[in-house]
C-alpha cells in the first residue's frame, strides 16, 4: 500500500483510513491531502476512522496535524465514525483533538460541514449558495 | 483488519477497497454489503478501487459477485477509480465485469447513479427518505 486514496465529493474531500498509518504513509497522506485541498479548493475534509479499533499517540497526532494543515488551507476537518474505544483512548492519551470537529458518521459529518459553510460570512466557494 | 467499512451517503453506499481482499475479508464484505443494502434501502453501491494497482482473478470475481448480489437486491453497482493497468488486467483475465457500471471517479459514479435512479419508472426510495 503506497498511499491512501482521497475522494472528492462535491466541495468536500473524503479519506477513509483502514490501515495503520506508518511513518511514510502518514506523511504521504498529509502531503496528498494538502495538495488536493489546494488543487480542488475543497472547503471541508472528512476523515473516516470507523475501521480503526485502536489508535496510538502517533495516529492521534497525525489526525491533529491533518486538521491543522487543512485549517490553514481554509478547509475544515471532521473526523467521523470514531469507535467508542478510540474516543476513550484519545482522551486517556491526552489527545482531545483540539480544533477537530467530530460526527457520528459520514452523513452527519457532511451535514455539519454544510451547515458551517452556509454560516460563513463570506462564501467564496459557491457563488449561488445564498 | 477485520472488515472493510461501508459508508452510507444519502441513497448510496460507498466502499473503498484499499487492501488486498483475502478470502474471509471478501466474504465479510459481501455479507456486510448485502445486509446494509437491506437495512438502508440503498439504491446504489459505489466501489472505489483507486487504491488498487493490481487485481487478480479472485478480486475480479469478488467485484462481480458484489455487483450481482446488489443487483438482485435492487441496487446498482458502479466501480469507480479503476487504474488503467487494472482495466488491462481484467480484460486479459477474461473478466469484463459484466453487469457492472464503471466511472472514472466517485463524483461521476454518483452522477451516473443519480441519472439512472431518475430514469427509473417507479422510484420508491424517495417516499420515506426525508
Amino acid at each position: 500500500m503506497e498511499r491512501i486514496p482521497i475522494l472528492k465529493m462535491g466541495r468536500f474531500l473524503l479519506v477513509t483510513i483502514q490501515v495503520d498509518l506508518y511513518d511514510r504513509l502518514a506523511l504521504t497522506l498529509e502531503e496528498d491531502l494538502v495538495q488536493m485541498v489546494y488543487d480542488t479548493g475543497a472547503s471541508g475534509v472528512l476523515i473516516d476512522i470507523s475501521a480503526l479499533s485502536i489508535v496510538d499517540s502517533f495516529m492521534g497526532r497525525i489526525i491533529g496535524n491533518i486538521a491543522g494543515m487543512s485549517s490553514i488551507m481554509d478547509a475544515e476537518t471532521v473526523v467521523v465514525g470514531m469507535q467508542p474505544a478510540v474516543a476513550i483512548t484519545l482522551i486517556e492519551l491526552g489527545l482531545p483533538l483540539a480544533g477537530v470537529h467530530t460526527a457520528l458518521n459520514v452523513e452527519r459529518g457532511m451535514a455539519l460541514l454544510e451547515s458551517r459553510m452556509s454560516a460563513r460570512p463570506d462564501d467564496t466557494s459557491d457563488a449561488d449558495d445564498d
